[in-house]
């Protein structure tokens, strides 16, 4: 017998950008001891998860695994078939950037994860009002996932399902930077850019950039993002 | 424009064992192009994947392709744990030989591979009969992994969602084969053994083994199976 009780723990999914590591600070914050988890997809931007070691270390993770997927083998993405370019326009109803099933896959790892080291709960930092188009973003579609969370596992079976969160669901990205702030997250430490050097360095323009360089304006808060020294705000060409 | 009608499309999982070598025959059968996948998630039956690539060959698959995923390193599972035996004896409950969320996982990339090839099914060969206690091989969670592949990927918002089918759901071990004879699988082409050697031949004793034995005998088929020159069917020690 231990002395001092476990804290309940959680998975979550880390990808290194602005909103998965608000997403950690949340889950500590509600009293989890957290295991943090990226998923190596075969995406162009392996910045992110060097920003994703920086940010589990930053904010306490217990653990931080890297589990590789060779999703590139798939292609149909710009984030990982590299015969597609990234639009730095706004697009029109599903981005180009959309990767097929990839919160389904991502979930999917999470959850036997979190059965292997007994957490109760995988959050993961999607958000429906800056979706960008992306299907596997909606909370009906968590809805449904949490449904095969409850019916695919083990503990799902004999005792309480492990839940699906995502807090920051129905929140702008002003609401999410303003809360990482108050919860101690250093956001220089981020990246988000999906043609971010190697370095970490964000691009400026692409969508991606674009949300979170007005995220920060809205929340009033400084934008910590280290830019490539091409950039300037001003600019809007490629 | 092409002269020739494309036929449908669907993606088959293909584990290299028996049930899944039916179930590629029955989607071909049911008009199918077939592009089978194979996930590599660190389990310890290899030979399992040498089978797949012959099984589809020999069934006519447009494609094969084999995925890896480093589901090893989460543990908890004799099938990916070295520190873990696989037992001789049939266990109650859910057994050891359980892949955390592995249909979940396999169900997610199968369903990235149907988007990005266009393909109107999954098929899987789940089976609810001899599902042995694994919770993610029941009708109400394939059902529920349905709704996840209708609201989480881009045709199932902008078109038809990709169906999930599990043929072999209500059948018997028996069934299975018959339906595989008529359909020309030759079951001599597949693994089932959690512990094949190298050569994919088969140690006759463990779970998969005695299910897969039992089959042959109840469908009144020859056990084409190839098995370790140790194994002798009156033999029962480990």
């Amino acid at each position: 017998m231990s002395i001092s009780a476990d804290k309940p723990r959680a998975v979550v999914l880390l990808s290194g950008g602005l909103d998965s590591a608000t997403t950690l600070a949340i889950a500590r914050d509600e009293g989890h001891d957290c295991y943090a988890l990226s998923v190596h997809y075969g995406q162009r931007h392996v910045a992110e998860l060097d920003a994703a070691a920086r940010v589990a270390r930053a904010l306490g993770a217990v653990e931080h695994k890297i589990m590789g997927v060779d999703l590139a083998g798939l292609g149909g993405s710009a984030l990982t078939d590299l015969g597609v370019d990234v639009p730095n326009a706004p697009s029109e109803g599903i981005p180009v950037t959309y990767v097929p099933a990839r919160n389904t896959l991502m979930l999917s790892l999470a959850l036997g994860y979190a059965e292997v080291r007994g957490a109760q709960a995988v959050y993961v930092g999607v958000n429906a009002v800056d979706y960008s188009g992306y299907p596997d973003c909606r909370p009906e579609f968590i809805a449904a996932f949490a449904e095969v969370a409850r019916l695919g596992t083990k503990v799902g079976v004999h005792g309480a399902p492990i839940a699906i969160r995502a807090p920051l669901q129905y929140w702008s990205k002003a609401e999410i930077i303003r809360t990482g702030v108050q919860l101690g997250v250093d956001f220089g430490l981020t990246v988000s850019c999906y043609r971010a050097d190697p370095q970490g360095r964000a691009c400026g323009h692409c969508d991606s950039c674009r949300l979170r360089r007005e995220g920060f304006v809205a929340a009033g808060t400084p934008d910590p993002t280290h830019y490539c020294v091409e950039f300037a705000p001003s600019r809007t060409g490629p």
